[in-house]
């Protein structure tokens, strides 16, 4: 079934349709209890019923870009349902950040590529697994 | 027209229906022109047809996320083909890279939040412009 592992830091390689939410957001300076918070949110989203994964990259300046993927549109909002109470959604928004956008987006085609798989010239789908 | 402008670092917020390219990458140890390259690459993107703007972010140990967004899927496509006359494309993937994940998705729904628009529980949309 899984042919194909994704290297740490990466989602797996579903084959869609499947939903992102795409959050970029700019961190305030100061650590605030973030970084525990953020791993505790991390933590619950995985546990949530249609959750595929998540990417996430902040660079030196606090900008960062966190893309979680989830099966359907209902798990998204079951999920932000969770998020309304969690104080720490109010609590972030207040403290951690300055400014955000949020995207939710339907994914329509899925591609990878790994150093191991070159000579193809396309690698192309090949999927972990049905989501 | 434009009520609201979004900081350094973020696309404006446009109005769904549009496409976002989500770009996960883990780059391999060492420059080898990379920079340049990418800084390159993003000005050719910023000048094509339908290019609604990106938001990109690595982190210290070399994973990076990048969403571009764009107007139509053929306009990803195009740019694609764009990209397969350039070298750049074949060059990245040899020496800048050890693994990426590629997703085409369809953005349904866009928010946003500013600290300066705080007291408003979710400002909800306010976009910048029509994709």
């Amino acid at each position: 079934m899984s042919q194909h592992r994704n290297p740490p830091g990466f989602a797996r390689r579903f084959q869609p349709p499947y939903y992102a939410v795409i959050f970029t957001s700019q961190r305030t300076p100061g650590e605030a209890g973030y970084g525990a918070a953020a791993a505790q949110m991390a933590e619950l989203a995985a546990q949530q019923p249609g959750y595929l994964g998540a990417e996430s990259a902040r660079d030196g300046d606090g900008l960062g870009l966190t893309v979680s993927y989830w099966r359907t549109m209902e798990d998204i909002a079951a999920w932000r349902r969770q998020l309304e109470h969690a104080t720490t959604r109010d609590q972030g928004r207040a403290q951690w950040y300055s400014h955000y956008e949020l995207r939710v987006a339907r994914v329509e085609r899925a591609y990878g590529w790994d150093r191991q798989d070159d000579g193809a010239a396309d690698p192309g789908p090949d999927y972990d697994l049905a989501p």
